[in-house]
This record gives C-alpha cells, structure tokens and sequence, in this order.
C-alpha cells in the first residue's frame, strides 16, 4: 500500500512534464521566427511596460473645484434706460454666485425692471397664440405654457406693435419684450475677455494617501497676485489663473479671428453668419485639469496640465441664455427685475491617474506578454508546414501520426 | 574563433523550435477538438470582435451640458394669502436658476412672508424644545440648531394653538408655519407635467478630434419649437426637448398610473399611502444621454440615446425640499420672503465612447484570441488521457519518460 | 472523388494533435514545477477569482445625491453694524440654496450694506493702482480689472485712511472694506461645527434593475430624526445624518487638534501659522458614498460606506471666498447688500459597483488562469535546460533536430 502511494506520488508529483520540440534548422524560417519574437518583446516592453507603464497599479483622484472670478464691466448706455449708466461687478455677472464644477459669466442680457403681478399686454413675440381680433379670441383663464400669463378674456391694442391686437393677460407684467439691448449684432459686455478666472483645485490619490493642489508650493502670493496662464511658458504653464479670452482662444476650435470676433463683435463669423446673429457670444467651454502623475518619482513632479475646448460648433440652436430675476418690495407691492442673461458657460473636469510600481501588476503583465511569445511559433508554423519548400519533411518531423486513420492520412497525403 | 561564433549563432539565431505534436485519428475526439475550437473562434469574432469591437480603440467623452425650461403656473387661491392669484413663471419656479448638470422644479411651496428679525413665538411644531411652563423652562441665550432662534428667556402663549406655551425667541419672525397650502394630499402646482426643458448637449471625442451636439444639423428652427421627444418615433427620439411628464413616465419605476398620481395629486400611492402623505411630489430623476458612436462609418451616425429613471423607490424619508429667500428693505428694515419649496430634482449625466479601427487593439485581441486555442488542447488532453477508451495507447504516445523515476512510473502505470 | 473528401475531412476534421510531452521524473524539478504550478492556482483562485470577483459581471451605479442642511447661528455683535445682533438659518448661511452635488457653508462674512450706483473713494487695498498725487494721475473713464468701478477723473482724500488719496470711481458705493468682522484670528460663525446635513443618494445599478437608497428601509422616522453617523457603530455608520465638525474631524487630514482650532478660532494652526492667518476656516471637503455589492447574496446587505477627505492642505492661497449680493429698492434706487462669504466647500461623490455571478466572465477568467500555467513549464524549462545538471540529456529528449544545420548544431554543443 504505501509502496503504491509512493508510486502514485513519484509519477505526479515529482514528475516534470514539458513539450517535446523540434529545432528546425534553416537561416530562412529562424530569421522569421527571432522576427517576430522581436517584435512581441518590443511590444511587451515598450507598450505594456514602458508607455502603458504595466509595471505600475494606479489609483483615480478624489477631487474639489473652487472658483473665483474678477473683472469688472463699465456700460454707459444712458440712452438705453434698462441698462443705464453702470458697473457690472463679479456679484452681477457671476448668476449663480457659484456653481460645482462650473461657472457662468454674462456677456449680453434683456433687462425688463419693475414687473408685478398684474394685467398686460402679451409679448407680441408670442403673436401666435397671443393675437386677437376680439374679446372671443382671448379664453378668459388659459394658461399657454410658453406665455407669460393667464389670459383675462379681453383682447387690447398692443402698445408695441403697430395694428397689432394681442390678448390682455394677468401676470408678471409689463411683460418682457426679448430686444437686445445694442441689437442682435453687438454684444453689451466688451470687457469680458479681460476677466479672470483663479480656479483652485485640490486632488488626492486614496491608495498612495498623496495630495496635490494646483497651487504649488514654489508660488509665492505676490506670484499668484499678478501671474496669467501661458502655455507656452516653463513657470506660468502652471499659474493657476486664466484670462477668460485666452481660455477661448486655447480652445482652439474656431480660429483666433474668430473667437476674437466674438468677445468684440458677440457674433460667430465662422459658419452661416445669418444664422447665428440672433445668438449673442455664448457658448460651452470645457477646461479640463489633468493629473498624470508618476509616484517612483517625487511627488513634486505631480503637476496639472490644462486642457481647453470650445463645445460650440454648429449652427442651429447655439448659444444659450436664461432668466433669473431680483425681488424687492415698494410700497408694499412685491416686484421684480427679470433679467434674460445671455452667456459662456464654463466647465472643469478634473482627470487623472498616479501610478507607482506594484510587484503584482509587473508580474501579471509580464507574464502576459511572455504567453504572447507562444504566438510567435504560432505564426511560424503556419509558414512552415503550409508554404516552405520543405514542409512535407517538416510536418513529418513535426507531427506523429497515432490510431485509426493514421495510416489513411499518411496515404492521403502522399497521393 | 570566427567558427565558433558562427556555430553559435547557427544554434540560436537561425534555428525555430516547434513542438513536437502527435496526431491523433479518431472520429469522436477529432469532433470535440474541433467543436471546442469551434465555440472559441465564435466567441473571439462574435463576442470580442463584433460585440465588443475589438478591433477598435475607444474615446470617452468630453460634454458640457446647458438646459432651458419653459413652462408657466398660475394658481388662483385667493383665499390663501401666502399663495393668492398669482402667476409662477420660470424666472420663480426654477431655483436656483441654474446648476450644472442639473435643474430643480417645484411643484409645491409653504411661503412665509414679511420676515424680519425681531420677537416672537417659537414655532409649534418645534414644542418638543420650545414649549414650556414659566419663563424658567425658556433659558435666556440658548440657541437650539433646529430652532428658528435664540430664546429671549420668556415663555409666552401661543397663538397657533390653544392652550400651548412656547418660547419667545428672537430671530426671523413670524416663524415658518409648516402647513402645506393645499393640504397634505394635494399639490399646489398642477401643471408642472407639461413644463418642457431644452437640453442642449455638446460633446468631444478628443483622441478623434469629433466633436457632435445633440441639436442635429438637419433640425430646423422650426422643428426645433415645436417637437416634443417621443422614444417611439424615428424623427422625434432625437428631439432635445422634453415634457417633464414624459420623462417621469419613461422613467418606468412607477407604473404609468401611479406617475399620472404624482402630479395630479401629488401623492405616490404605490407602496405604504399612509407614510407617504406627507411627501408632496417629490423625488430624483436621472436623464441620461448616452453616445455610442462607431467612427468607421460616417460621424453623421452618431447620435444620442436618452435613458431616464426615477430614483426614489422607498417608503421612509422620501421627498425632498430646501428653503430659499427672497429679501428686500422696507422702511429701512431688512426683511425677507422665506420660501420651502417642494419639487422634482433632475440630474443628468452624459456617458458615451467612440471607437475607431486600431490596428494595433485589432492584433493585440486577436492574438489573445488565438492563444486561447491552447485552450482546445488542454481540455481535449484531460479527456483524451484520462477518459477515452484508448487512454494508455494515447497516453504512451504523448508522453516519453525521461530520467530516474521514469522505469519506476511505468511499472506503476503498468500495474 | 468523393473518397478524396473523406481523406481530406479525416485528415482535418477528424484528427487531433496534442503537443507530444516529455515526462522528467526528478525530484528537484518535479516540486519546482508543482510549487510554481500551486502559485498560479493560488494567484488565479485567491486574487482573481476571490478577491477581484473575476466570476461576476459588474455594472456601475447611476445615481442621484440631494442635501438638506440645517443648523442656527446666532450673532451678538451690537457693536459691529455690519453684522449687529442677528440670527442666521438655513437661507442665510447656504448660498446658494443648492448645488448640483455639493453644499456651501459660511464660516465667515464681510457685508457691505447700502451699495447703490454712484461715486465714491476706491477701497484703499486697490491702492496699488487708485492712489494718486492729483486728479491727473486718474484717468477718466479707466476701468481697472481688479478695482470696484470707472474713474471719474477725480483725486481725493481717502476717508479710511489718513494721508491718502485715491481716485474717486463711479459703482457700487460705498465700496468694500475688506476687514473681517472679528479680525483675521477669530471666526464669525462658531456654531456651524453643530450644524447637520441630511444626504439622501439613491442609486441604480442598470445592468441588474436594482435600486438601493442610502435611507435604509429599516431605518424608522424617529431613527431619522435623531440619529447621527457614527463610523464605529454597526447602526449609525449607515446614518445618513452628518454633523459638519464630524465630517472634518473623519476627514483625518489634519489631528483632531487642528480640526477643533479650526471651528473655534478659525485658524488652521498646522503648518505654517503665519500664512494663514488671513484665511478664516475655509477648506474643501470630498464626501465619497461608495457602493460595494455582490448581488449573488440578498440585496438588503447592499449599504454605503462613507469616507471624507479633507483636500485643503498647502500653505499659500489656502481658503476660499466668494461674493453674492441681496438687491432691493429703496426709494426708487436700486440698492444691494454686498457679502463675501468665506466658507467650506463640500463636494459629494457616489461611486460603486455591483456584481453578480456571470458564466461568461467566470469562464473567460477561468481560462485565462489556465492559459498562465503554460508560464510554469516555460520558467521550468530555463532551469531544466540550461542550470540542472543533466541539463544536456534533457536537452536531447526535449529538442530533435531537424535540417540543415543540426548537425553543425550537434557539433557546436557537443564541442
């Protein structure tokens, strides 16, 4: 019994089990195969290892963005009475006051001051439901979901529009009248490129327990006083504050002409003009803060790379505008200013990846590409028994015949 | 010496090892190799290639995402002085005004007007810290984190209820009532379902350098006013204009009736009725707009799909609200209109990828493809050596023995 | 003909080659091979299959995250009239009222009351670019970037302070003084530590149609009403329930110490004292909820877990501000309170994955594990063939020559 077992052991156990193989000795197949062997090791160690870095484990960012805007706008429009003589600070042109991950800067509104609650008047922009010959044409209590109000059952003359009958409605009013205030072609705020924008991002990489910000440590306050990114720059490519022009004109996706048409003219030149002139400067604009971050190293080379892109492309639907209003009280009435504002959204997205060298992942890949190795005897073989001169003389060195129908295929082939 | 180089480098340059194979004849094992062989060439072309695209390269993308809501309510509850005869338009039911990557509607509001700081009583509904006996129970200067102030140290009679003493407490005053204004089991905005919101969409693939908006260059201005997304449509799935009704009912969590009771009623009586009353229409919804686009055919191809799903799903704390103000001087006093606003929170997310023939993700997915052929072997060997018939004929042709224990092993297997 | 397509059916369909296999019954390299062999079983069995699930599939989460906050500060600082004896709630001190997200809490504040467009002395800070000698040195109608309004042309006497002259601007007059209200080492707000914030996140996980929500179904109303997340409870670490000095403190970043310092003096003591004493409590704080399900047990063991990390941490340009105004009229002029509110900013993340038994990745996973046992026979053969000492025996039994040079090759070795 113990003799079996010990049998049994010896034959698996301590039993080495390994291919048997042929060395084919010709100049011809031998180049091809150290070729392609070549070329996987090149592979392996090159893409895997080195660019894709396989040596490495990697850990995604834990991120916060915070944002703080400056500029200040002067419109001294004294003529146009909804915008007047005034200045725009952050606190005017900033609606919100701030968003996660993004930001909006006005760049043109409608501005329609003192609305309340009471009759009107329709927008004659909604002439199309709003139109009327009589008081029979106005249903006294409907509600259109794109009006400004319920309509009163009366149909008046509207004040705006010449031979114009619109129907009388109760809401906020006088209701708003959706003119530019320098008209489709001008954009109201000129200033705008010049304003600035310090975004302030901090990262963490969980599995290393690094943290890195985009203020780096070497900056001093008087740096991050009076310095203004510059790509092109060695120091100022990591400033952390952004004209919002250059932003735009990084983005790259019209032409510097172009982009600087729109902050001085509000109209995208490129494309179908026509179509655009009713959209006022406005647009998307995506940054994208990257972290690419090699851990081997110091942590001090962690540093962000800036990103820029103009999503805005086409030419139907562009731009983009919403209202938001300011509410007071006088004499005792509840009143407000509502204001169409017209502008660039801004969004950050923060990416990135830190790797650092794990015993795990170099071995796993580098056991990966010794397996693609058996490729290379793959494709040799393929060459070898199907298109050599030899390869009869081959396949029968290569390949012994057992059972039933061996000697069918041996005759096979050989007839 | 030049001999011996050369005798070396015959021996490695330019000699291929192969493995040695035997070749089995049989029906029944030939069937299974080939079967299995079968099952893997299927699922690296049917699985890796054609369903995964391995032999793209992949982009995820680069998005922003603006949204424009249009809608108009008018409630006409004179007999409520918080609410009254009012019209809602976006410029109010829209807080605030903007988010990124998300938008807020309200369907219900408990309004406190003309607040100011000032004396008064404690809120009611807070009793079980703020009723008391004698003004011993009201400590002077204690601030309680879910009070609405600081106890002035005077315990006064309620008005809101009779027979209760509360404390006096200096704050925002008079204190939020916490009555619903329609009741409980009604909600005030009704016509919040037919409220529609404009998404506009605009991605990047960076690796590609593609760039797509889910407003699509064949829609016109005027299909843009009027369409309304319908999934079921070939035209209009590709709308970017949504009733907000419709998004709920394609959310599909609740059943169409129970979505039909959310806004009508403003109370989901799918699950426990009784919990839910006080849970006005509320909830989170997910819009999702998804791309998947195939860059090897024309860009013209890649277009958006929108996926929506309601969120809430449980019985306890369901709902959602937050306060907001509107403030304002009257008579040189700083006071504020304090607003609970009841609504719907919807998020949306922008996933997609966009591959392209790569001609190295191409080789790299069908090398492994092929070396999972090896896979063929290993399990017809375990069948072949250890189940068929013929088992220990085949076995001895596989298998030579080598070195010490060899002898020993086949007296074992000879046994 | 139809006996040619038999043979040649035989000769393909039919027959099975399996690599012929030499079998070297040595003790030392039989358990070399068995030990590497072991290694893989245990890498493939414990890492992939245990650890990495590689028998699921997995979906990530689709979700939606909303925040109530509530909280009472109580300010009683007759002296300063800027802030005066005021209580602060919800809709004063989370501005703005909601994010996508994420939630911002004032620590700290510098009010401007009574802001109306006029003329005014520029705030001495901007000195550096609105001091001046006479009305020469400011040119009218200069708009600087960084300053509060338009120059008038006009130099006058500052009023803040003695000595100095500043141009005069036109803007929103009087303009800001930047003088925290307590001095630059106290903060305003000493309570917030108190405050809590109620996160409710629902989440879907698509591939598998299941929703959870962090408010367990277990959880009661008056749980909900009293409860409070603790990490080391088995109960309350699925609170969803947070008071603010927790999440800092859990955030570990900083010793508790600074944590405490941080709330009550609103100075970050850690590090460099000095530099940041001009940055009240002002930080970023990430919020993770993560959802880590195996959905081949019952879902109701599918809960959150949460993590903070508190991502301030450098030195210069720590803390964060921003301004946002309240607007109201005041005898017919268009006035606003200006605020810059200093905080902490806290972003909210949801991250996750389910999975769930899946035989196709299980079998794909499976097989790569067997694929890498051909790595033992690879690494075997190096010590087999070139350390061992019957390194040449097992040479000839492993490699039969064939061609040309082999019998140079026999030569060469046997040198």
């Amino acid at each position: 019994m113990a003799a079996s077992i010990k049998k049994f052991l010896s034959a698996t156990l301590f039993e080495y089990e390994t291919q048997k193989v042929i060395a084919i000795s010709s100049y011809k197949i031998g180049l091809i195969y150290r070729g392609i062997q070549m070329l996987i090791v090149t592979y392996v160690i090159g893409w895997v290892m080195l660019r894709e870095k396989g040596y490495q484990s990697f850990d995604t960012v834990v991120s916060g963005v915070t944002t703080k805007l400056k500029g200040l706008e002067y419109t001294n429009y004294t003529n146009i009475s909804a915008i007047g003589d005034r200045i725009w600070d952050v606190a005017d042109w900033a609606v919100p006051p701030q968003m996660n991950s993004a930001f909006f800067v006005t760049t043109n509104v409608v501005i329609t001051k003192n609305q309340s609650q009471t009759t009107c008047e329709e927008d004659k922009d909604n002439k199309w439901h709003a139109s009327c010959k009589n008081d029979s044409d106005c249903t006294k209590g409907d509600v259109h979901m794109l009006g400004w109000g319920v309509k009163t059952g009366r149909c008046v003359n509207s004040s705006r529009e010449a031979e114009l009958r619109v129907c009388e409605i109760y809401g906020w009013c006088p209701t708003e009248q959706d003119i530019l205030p320098l008209g489709d072609d001008k954009v109201l705020m000129t200033r705008v490129k010049n304003f600035t924008v310090l975004i302030k991002n901090s990262v963490e990489f969980p599995k290393f327990g690094i943290k890195r910000r985009n203020i780096l440590d070497s900056m001093s306050k008087n740096y991050l006083r009076q310095c203004n990114y510059r790509p092109d720059s060695e120091v100022d490519k990591y400033c952390p504050i952004f004209k919002l022009g250059d932003i735009i004109k990084h983005g790259q996706a019209i032409s510097q002409e172009d982009a600087k048409q729109i902050w001085i003219t509000g109209v995208y030149t490129g494309g179908a003009r026509k179509l655009n002139v009713t959209h006022p400067p406005a647009g998307m604009v995506a940054i994208d803060i990257h972290w690419e971050c090699n851990f081997d190293y110091d942590e001090e080379f962690c540093k962000p790379e800036y990103k820029f892109r103009n999503l805005e492309d086409g030419q139907v639907g562009r731009g983009w505008n919403f209202r938001h209003a300011y509410h007071y009280v006088e004499d005792g009435i509840h009143k407000r200013t509502l204001v169409k504002a017209y502008g660039i959204q801004f969004f950050i997205s923060v990416t990135g990846r830190g790797g650092k060298f794990d015993i795990l992942n170099f071995t796993m890949n580098l056991g990966s590409g010794l397996a693609l190795l058996t490729l290379a005897t793959v494709l040799c073989d393929i060459i070898v028994l199907n298109i050599m001169r030899k390869r009869k003389k081959y396949r029968q060195a290569k390949i012994d015949k057992v059972g039933l129908l061996a000697a069918l295929t041996v005759a096979y082939e050989n007839s």
